[in-house]
């Protein structure tokens, strides 16, 4: 059996990274868990005893604190500094670019545009590096209530879709002078969904590993199957069988973005046993 | 007979802030002719001795040059200043901006993207302000065809329109990371449009002044003819015949972009005489 993962898979490179920060930092905590999957988070206490705290407020008792890819508000990284606390940054880069963009912008007189959940921590952190008007929206009709300068620049969280975001940039566009778009959207998941497609196009079989609730494993899923008729959603390699395998050459694997790699190479070693 | 002007009407700002730019500067000559209108270079040239030059070429006996609306290219401008010719600059203000953005933005090393056609004078003028990578485009076709450095910065020529000018920020915005997007489209066109929408909808008649072969002429009577029935299209008030406003109590008055404003005014003392 000829087995290949998909070319984008998994977890995105943001978390790859956090994690990898974590294992590097033994007895340290996170403030907020790490991802979003308990099985790791237990792996990461049982491993390497990175505790979660709930927030910023259980911080008294640690030493060393993990800040996650979300990142988190200025003010709340003055406060761990300035308590003496040792600091381990695992804020994805992909978000400590539209951090740095609001505060460079807000520092030159532009006003802000968000585009996000204003209760997601990660537009939480980055609003927290503007100075000057920062707005955060939702949709177009938003924007459309608030009166602007000349001089706007607009950054997105990094989840958000593409096709939102331009009506928002549209419409700033057609009715203020300048519009300084940044487009901070990572393409990760879109990414891991074009990988499936092309990798199961040229297998016989397709095995999808994530939870089986996960809106995105079973979105990964579907595309497989559209072009790859044995296509199977797994969670942990207990569930493969042998006669999935009868007659296949090639087997194409993918998972959904919250599977640790470690359940994907369990997969993997039962496939190539087969 | 009760007589109302279009709110937006006949030349836009920038052409009458050069003809009066022109009225003050006898004897000077303009580069090429200062706005498409014979009737009023003529005027010009019989009033204030302002001739008409063909081309910088035949600048040799000139003293003083006018540069009109479209603005002139930056060498052009360096040549003229060589020679010690007095320069008048009635380039407009709108045209303006975009050659101090290029050249700013060509400074601060952002590819420069322009949306409009390469054989314009405006264009030509803006484009010469650029240093860095520049790039003249009418349609998003030829932008995907460029591969741009990460930061770009979009400019229009005046008379775009925004749907055009909006096709090509979107694919910039999705696909590269940071993109400055300078709106200098210049509505006057649609404004006078909209004005004469406007007018057209509480009037007993229209007359719309402007030449019968003037496309943008012709526009603007389809449109006060849908709001108000008895529109009449004239080139000048010898036209005009009593019988039109029998029975009426309001006429709006509304002219195309190459009508000077002396011809209005011929046309709305007849009017009030009736």
């Amino acid at each position: 059996m000829r087995v290949e993962l998909a070319k984008h898979y998994g977890f995105c490179f943001g978390v790859k990274r956090a994690i990898k920060i974590a294992e590097d930092s033994k007895n340290a905590s996170t403030i907020g868990p790490l991802i979003h999957n308990n099985e790791e988070i237990n792996r990461l206490k049982s491993d390497f005893n990175v505790k979660t705290l709930h927030s910023i407020d259980d911080i008294n008792d640690a030493k060393k604190a993990i800040i996650r890819t979300h990142g988190i508000p200025k003010g709340d990284l003055a406060y761990l500094k300035q308590k003496g606390i040792n600091i381990v940054d695992a804020t994805c880069p992909f978000v400590t670019k539209p951090q740095q963009i609001c505060e460079q912008m807000s520092e030159e007189g532009y006003d802000i545009v968000i585009f996000g959940d204003v209760n997601h921590p990660e537009v939480k952190g980055v609003a927290s590096y503007a100075k000057t008007r920062t707005h955060v929206v939702l949709s177009v009709d938003e924007v459309k209530n608030i009166n602007f300068s000349n001089k706007i620049a607009v950054v997105s969280q990094t989840t958000r879709k593409i096709d939102e975001f331009l009506e928002i940039t549209n419409y700033l566009v057609t009715n203020y002078k300048e519009v300084r778009v940044f487009n901070t959207i990572c393409n990760a998941t879109f990414d891991n969904q074009d990988a499936a497609k092309e990798l199961a196009k040229r297998s016989d079989i397709m095995v999808v590993i994530g939870g089986k609730n996960s809106s995105n494993t079973k979105q990964l899923h579907g595309i497989c199957k559209e072009f790859c008729d044995d296509s199977f959603l797994i969670e942990s390699e207990k569930e493969i069988k042998n006669e999935w395998f009868k007659n296949k050459n090639r087997c194409g694997v993918t998972a959904g973005a919250s599977t640790p790699d470690w359940i994907i190479q369990k997969v993997i070693g039962k496939i190539n046993k087969i």
